[in-house]
């Protein structure tokens, strides 16, 4: 299916159209998690988000700033609470389905500034997974046939290279990235990169696990001890 | 990076080195998290698989079939104790790194057979998510010049097509599909197309969130209503 210039607009101008959201599961250990849960749920005002709570997660659709501000809202609210609680956080945009997208192919990319997080003065620990779909990673060659990164992978590095900038890089792990820090600038270095991604890659998705409160960053939990 | 032919042999045929694994985030809703989850990993041997633990996540890696094993158990225990808990769980194979795969390309795919799920008689929500990477979704054609879906995308819908044949599939939502059923059931079905995607595409990951005895399920939580 191909799409005229104009077509592509509507896709790409509109994040709900263009699938841009979040799913955001809260996990709260104490036997009062739902009052806890409730209770950061209604202190947040979703603001222009479309919103849909379920049993598994929560969505938020809309766009990038406003999924990024309402995520950083929310978190914070938990964290602040002093309960341990860990928080796991599907973002995805370009692909408004599910398997097979709704959107065609060529319909992106959606280019937005980046967002910028707000520093929270509240420590996480994370876990962190970026993928650009539908693109290949082999490396393509230049006129002079020397080998050139993918525009993508560029972004992924440089998105790396910000979380070390930041202080917020720890380390690979196995599959993942792990960040410790403030919890709102790792929420805002997560979503940039996702958008830094998408700016050539139309379907980009990030899955992110926090760790608030943990009894094992007892120790760590002073941001001044990670700067 | 060319490998050749041997080489691809000794990635593909050691699971670890194939980077096959999962990590696994366990979320109890109760002020005896830490015993509840202590207890459940302590009941489980994770016999040949590699384990690491740490405060976001539990790593485990080896076999598919052992990692499937594994997981199953972990998540009956923690589902036995009646308490609600969330499962953040993440399965790779084909990138034994970080972002950069420390596997070089054209060192997979790497063929195994079809796990098998084990019924629990415990019931569970999920939210899933697969992901075949470095692949386009492009659709290719065949030498009449007919559209041809790349065989990964064949798999993935043969993937979806069996748990509705299961029984588990409950819809499409934003960004994933959404299952029900037999604690065991789903994390087999989810296991088996991680796998059969596999067979055609080096690096899979697969993303998914169970809910375990939500107080929303009350009514839902007997199997014989989701026959």
């Amino acid at each position: 299916m191909t799409i005229t210039h104009s077509e592509t607009d509507v896709f790409t101008q509109d994040p709900l159209r263009f699938g841009v959201g979040a799913r955001v599961t809260i996990s709260v250990m104490t036997d009062n998690y739902v009052e806890v849960i409730l209770n950061a749920l209604d202190a947040v005002d979703p603001g222009g988000l479309s919103l849909a709570t379920g049993d598994v997660s929560t969505w938020v659709g809309g766009h990038e700033h406003d999924v990024l501000a309402y995520l950083t809202a929310v978190t914070r609210e938990i964290a602040a609470t002093g309960h341990h609680a860990s928080v796991s956080i599907h973002l995805s945009r370009g692909c408004p389905g599910e398997v097979a997208c709704a959107l065609p192919g060529g319909a992106g990319p959606r280019v937005v500034t980046a967002p910028q997080g707000e520093v929270t003065g509240l420590w996480a620990a994370a876990e962190w997974a970026l993928y650009p779909l539908g693109t290949t990673t082999s490396t393509a060659t230049d006129d002079a046939g020397r080998a050139v990164e993918p525009e993508h992978m560029t972004a992924i590095y440089a998105a790396i290279e910000s979380t070390r900038a930041a202080g917020l890089y720890r380390g690979s792990e196995h599959y993942v990235t792990r960040l410790e820090g403030d919890l709102g600038l790792i929420l805002g270095h997560v979503t940039a990169a996702w958008v830094a991604v998408g700016a050539s890659v139309q379907h980009v998705t990030s899955h992110l696990t926090l760790s608030l409160n943990s009894p094992s960053h007892a120790s760590a939990t002073s941001l001044g001890d990670h700067s």
